[in-house]
């Protein structure tokens, strides 16, 4: 039975880098580089990109907005004047918790390829699965809210371990709460030490620039 | 392909259901209630749990700490004395990201249920799944905090509406957010009208005493 669903679980996990590998061919025809971004529930994914992407040097973004249900982060984007397309996972039952690359590859026929340079997939708000699943992308980004507490990268390294980037976000709250950054980042040494850190409030602006840096450099590189 | 994977699924959630009623067989048999308490990572189960479960007027509690890793909250709730049993659903590939019956009933065993009268399952941190996976519970609360923001029960409906109890915690930082508590609980309205909701601070200890009473009630019903 155990055996059974671990080889269920596999063939799925291969299925889905076999599509993964054909996003990332599309997307490498129309030189489009994908940044995947993932966070908890609430973390600040919508914010911080509305903050960042007003900005990018020239470098024109498009944004794959994936939830559960609805369109409310589509439509606070829809603002910045940018290709945003909105992807459900509610009809994929089972599979609702996070996008995977079959899902990605469905929207494809939506994306305007040739007016981005760089796709960022605003994945559903989930500490677990998301970091299971590669879409085609080129890079990985997570945010931790410092709200969220510092031994979230002990408890889900799989997600602190995929990631190249880990923005630390709501610093404007530091004062209002019992927080130490350091122990965060220390955690975060134990789980994946090369993984680069910036600190933000996406509400405030600050620190924004440095993502929206990143965010330039990955798609030129 | 698609049909399969349905497939797949309903028999997943079928067997997990089978499981479920036994597990809830096993705890009315020993007359323990149970209680599955999920949330978004860092909304603040342990400390909550750590402020309501001194003094539950009589009810002796036990809890089942479910993790991804590691013991980090179950050494959190040690200082509390009583039965706390560590369930991490690391080796369980594929399904990490949630508690489902089956690894409940794997801890039957180490659980002392003759000792306690509720039992609160402490499930891992994730709006998604956790909601689709019975473990035998008798009634289902969820914790969403303030820093998520208000629009949480339409992106993630599910878990709003499986539960029959939602805590709204970390109001002693509203005076530092642009939060609307009306617009929260009118989203919650929206998506599961009939759900109990109450405000807490689990740091600072305002309107915990609801949430215990709630459990004793629970516990007695």
């Amino acid at each position: 039975m155990h055996r059974t669903k671990i080889r269920v679980v596999e063939d799925a996990l291969d299925a889905n880098n076999t599509i993964a590998r054909a996003n990332r061919d599309d997307f490498d025809r129309a030189a489009v580089t994908v940044v995947n971004l993932m966070s908890a529930p609430g973390a600040g994914k919508t914010t911080l990109l509305e903050r960042a992407l007003v900005d990018l040097d020239g470098v024109r973004p498009g944004v794959l907005e994936g939830d559960v249900q609805g369109s409310l982060d589509a439509d606070r984007l829809a603002g910045l004047h940018l290709p945003v397309t909105q992807l459900n996972t509610d009809p994929g039952f089972g599979g609702e918790c996070h996008l995977d690359a079959n899902m990605v590859r469905s929207a494809l026929p939506d994306l305007p390829l040739d007016d981005i340079d760089l796709l960022i997939v605003e994945n559903v708000g989930n500490l677990v699965c998301p970091a299971e699943f590669r879409v085609g992308e080129d890079a990985r980004a997570m945010i931790c809210s410092v709200t969220e507490g510092e031994d979230k990268p002990l408890k889900y390294p799989l997600m602190f371990r995929a990631c190249e980037l880990v923005v630390i976000n709501k610093i404007d709250l530091l004062p209002h709460l019992e927080f130490d950054v350091e122990k965060l980042i220390h955690n975060l040494d134990v789980v994946n030490p090369g993984a680069r850190r910036m600190l933000v409030s996406a509400r405030t602006g600050e620190g924004v620039e440095a993502f929206a840096e990143w965010l330039v450099e990955t798609a030129r590189r």
